[in-house]
């Protein structure tokens, strides 16, 4: 299959109306083909709509093809890939090919026991048959157990997919986010990546394993030869329904002067992103203030304006796939490149507007976020609302290149050095100063630069002993597995390999950390089968969703590396399948 | 106005056949006569249909009759007043006539200040015209400061109000919640409440303010001998809109067999509550995990349903007016009667699951509440999901009949008692093995006993002191406020009076709490008039919503006692004073 790019839009119009193949294969010609030659009421059409190419949009194509289903993707943003293109391309699965390989049991009530322990950590019961959830929750996690090894399986063979385990710098398989709770008995190779040792370019994970990029390039390929398009700059505005309220098609704008309709036989399947880039429905709905995110720009929660309008309810508005990431970037552009996955470097630590540190700098960016969100109800303040990451020369060397410590010679303008930890207080309040437009004048506290002094030597102290009384830093499974990028390992000679004490001596850097998510994960409601859900539980016919612009069955968790993309890959296979099994409606 | 009760709906469907007026102001017959006698498409017809009969729906009545409009109100419950009948009935209205009386000037850009600093806290900033907001967030606020005393001018113009100011006990009007910051300029004497001396059966506070139930019946003296009707358990269902997709009618259930349709000949005016009593909405919305709220029963968020599906976009969906509720009364009666408004006592303290102190006890309960969502990314927890209250025999006396402490020789079930601190502890922990199928199994830590000699020990020395170093008890204005129920003040040798050491001996008692609310307050977004917006900010037509229904311009804010029914009156009556301007649209 290959992306309609930006620059042949009018060209693909052009194409529509005559009718034209060229360059296509002829089948996918004929899933564009208009109605009829003269006055199209339909600019395209096909047995299943498919709104994003990323993960989950991928899967779902992949599925109706296989189907016999024709597919139309229609992509808004002028490149292929979504957030998962800009991922590190990991899929979490449970009871994964790989772990029977190694004889490894993931028993369904043990999986299970840790995804709803941390989805709904409140509800979470052992004692219930539900777990605490409600059917419906129940259910949705059930679908995710029992089918994500099948549709990775069914992906492997139709070599839209070739997964491994995902390795660490010890070359032993990732363990979970949470592997050392008592409900987690798989700790280590749910994690999978795409195997990318026949494709050099794409590997960016130790043996072989690629990001993002790779993933999508793979599930490319399982449309290779199908009855399949790609349009990119293709913006969905909202369903049209008959007149029995079934969807039966889409209103896209395209560029043109007014929008087109395309046209759903039998279902549309919405796997566009969550609603990170629309800054409004992030402040009214999360539950943190976020200064932006790594999803692709493309992410302003249309869907949950289109799927409301159509009786949608909406679920999981509230959380997010949290990452921290660098303020003063995010302000110049709201997508970041890059979150903070790990706080990298063992003689550094994150302060907040006291000079305290507030966090455990080490555990898994999804929870570690979560700290900037503390209210201070007494002083009516947000005082983590910032994190300021702090370093020495020790680790700017050691951990070059690991985000967001720049590269070795190269200059990043985020990064704020001070030859003294006065002088780097001082550069602070002018970048401080410099953006408080946009954060409501925040400043350092006065105390900020003593402050920091004691809470560096009671580090050292910490550091030294291998030992972090305040927050526990590099006691979890997980945060041993994020101290290094790959194999080679900056040599420490104290107890704990993620504390090193700080210099006395300058030169020192800093980072302004805030909030931000990988994306958001909530919007309509939908069952197992990806039908989206209204007010009273009933499908909204014809109307299918996965990915990030649905409530995830994830709730507040994010399990694993790829605790994102796994759920994607799977429920966006189950509601592709589901909408190719559909009969075709009338418009 | 007299409302038609539960036991007379078959009676008012008979009326509405029949045409009759029986014991019905004739105007309000008229306003209520369906269009044919014979097969009425309409059960009942007005110029503005209002739903809800709480604050900010008696406000829009009274604005709409006064333009010579008729009105039905539907209320969903079987009673009349929704949240604001059992609500405090305090209204909090900058620049009121009371201060201008006493030569007090409010200045708009000081009460803008005040409002935007708290509601907005991330953003606010005074550098900027809007403050940081945007100028849709600044308009409505805006339009706040502007009305709010010219609507309870009008009000008490027409008898339908009478307002003094809301004293404390030491007999002074009281203050804002964050009457210490910078922002706020006027200190005290913008909480008003209704005047009930000529009513003495509704006085609740000192010196003849009433509460909820004044300000209710107070309203509905505004209906008398208008073209009004108040029909009790009608619940709306959906909206009925034209071919333009106006809004000129409601589909709603009485209890028949199947929903019948208002008419509303210029417009509809939601007044409903939030969604504090829909489990789900709330914890797919809210920033934290609820156990239930003050708000009234039929609070279940119908209003976020019909709104999005006419195109709504929502807004402040995250926030509520947080209140410490009884887990164990919640548990049995989601509805709560009362929220723990300031910890009573003095020799008392709350402890969460370690037994350690989590927050200043006195601070007013939006605030307080919160302290509860604090998740802990390090254990995976809600360390906080409890407090536990925790008090002794000094304050059982002299604190007794102040939620949530008994009054005198009242037994309430919810209370935990122990001879000794060891016994307390055990007796909390059975209870926590009773609700356990409630609370994920939620646990005291182990240390839990060990620790709560500790925090009161250490809390013993604050009082003895008079200073809490942990968490400044006692040093806001307004937690000397809230210290007493009346004017009597029991003895306290210790220099702040909210603090006095706990016994060394039982016996000891506890309470367990929780977050709660009064209720939410997001929903639909809407204008300055009250009109309804969707995706473009565009008004639907015929569309009109205030109170907790919609989001809230007040933010994550509770400005001061009477935030909450302020706003509902103002931008009831504005919405009223709207829809009643509007011309007839043709059904």
């Amino acid at each position: 299959m290959k992306p309609k790019s930006t620059a042949t839009r009018r060209d693909v119009l052009k194409f529509l109306a005559a009718g034209s193949a060229a360059g296509l294969a002829p089948a996918a010609a004929a899933a564009a083909l208009p109605p009829a030659a003269d006055a199209p009421k339909w600019a395209g059409e096909a047995d299943v709509l498919i709104v994003g190419s990323g993960a989950a949009g991928m899967a779902a194509a992949i599925a109706a093809v296989n189907q016999g289903s024709s597919v139309i993707i229609l992509e808004k943003m002028p490149f292929q890939g979504g957030t998962a293109a800009k991922s590190g391309g990991v899929f979490w699965i449970p009871n994964n090919a790989w772990l029977k390989s190694q004889g490894v049991k993931d028993e369904p009530l043990d999986a299970m026991r840790y995804m709803a322990r941390l989805s709904q950590p409140v509800r979470y019961t052992s004692l219930e048959k539900t777990l605490g959830l409600s059917p419906a929750e129940y259910d949705l996690l059930w679908a995710f157990y029992d089918n994500a090894a099948k549709v990775i399986d069914a992906l492997s063979r139709q070599s839209a997919l070739k997964p491994m385990p995902w390795y660490t710098w010890e070359d032993k398989p990732y363990p979970d986010y949470y592997s050392d709770i008592p409900e987690n008995k798989v700790h280590r190779g749910r994690s999978l990546v795409p195997d990318s040792s026949a494709d050099p370019k794409n590997v960016v994970w130790p043996r072989n394993g690629g990001a993002g990029p790779a993933l999508i390039a793979q599930l490319s390929k399982g449309l290779e030869g199908k009855k399949s398009e790609l349009l990119l700059d293709h913006r969905v505005l909202d369903l049209i329904r008959n007149e029995s309220g079934e969807v039966v098609g889409l209103s896209v704008d395209r560029g043109d002067d007014a929008p087109v309709n395309f046209r759903a036989r039998k279902g549309v399947v919405f796997a566009t992103g969550g609603f990170t880039h629309d800054p409004v429905m992030a402040r009214e709905h999360l539950r943190g203030h976020i200064w932006g995110g790594c999803a692709a720009p493309g992410s302003t929660g249309d869907f949950v304006h289109i799927a409301t309008r159509a009786g949608a309810v909406l679920g999981n508005m509230n959380n997010a796939w949290w990452g921290q990431i660098p303020v003063e970037v995010a302000l110049k552009t709201r997508s970041v490149p890059v979150d903070v996955w790990s706080t990298p470097g063992d003689s550094m630590i994150q302060v907040n507007r006291y000079g305290r540190r507030f966090v455990n700098e080490k555990i898994q960016y999804n929870e570690r976020t979560q700290a900037h969100f503390t209210w201070d109800p007494v002083r009516g303040e947000y005082p983590n609302l910032f994190g300021f990451m702090i370093w020495d020369a020790r680790t700017a060397q050691h951990y070059a290149g690991y985000d967001p410590i720049p590269a070795a010679n190269a200059k990043m303008p985020q990064v704020i050095e001070g030859a003294t930890i006065d002088e780097l207080t001082t550069q602070i309040e002018l970048r401080l100063a410099g953006i408080a437009r946009h954060t409501g004048g925040y400043t350092l506290d006065k105390g900020f630069r003593q402050n920091l002094r004691e809470s560096i030597e009671r580090y050292n102290g910490f550091a030294a002993a291998g030992k972090d009384a305040d927050f526990s830093r590099g006691e979890a499974t997980i945060e041993i597995a994020f101290q290094f990028m790959n194999a080679s390992k900056p040599p420490n000679p104290h107890p704990n390999m993620t504390m090193h004490p700080m210099s006395s001596e300058g030169p020192f850097y800093a980072v302004i950390l805030g909030a931000g998510t990988l994306d958001t994960k909530g919007g309509p409601v939908v069952n197992p089968k990806g039908q989206v859900l209204d007010a009273q539980s009933k499908p909204i016919p014809g109307l299918y969703a996965a990915g990030n612009c649905v409530a995830s069955p994830a709730g507040q968790a994010y399990w694993a590396g790829g605790g994102t993309i796994g759920p994607a890959l799977t429920f966006g296979y189950l509601a592709g399948t589901a909408a190719s099994a559909e009969k075709t409606r009338s418009a």
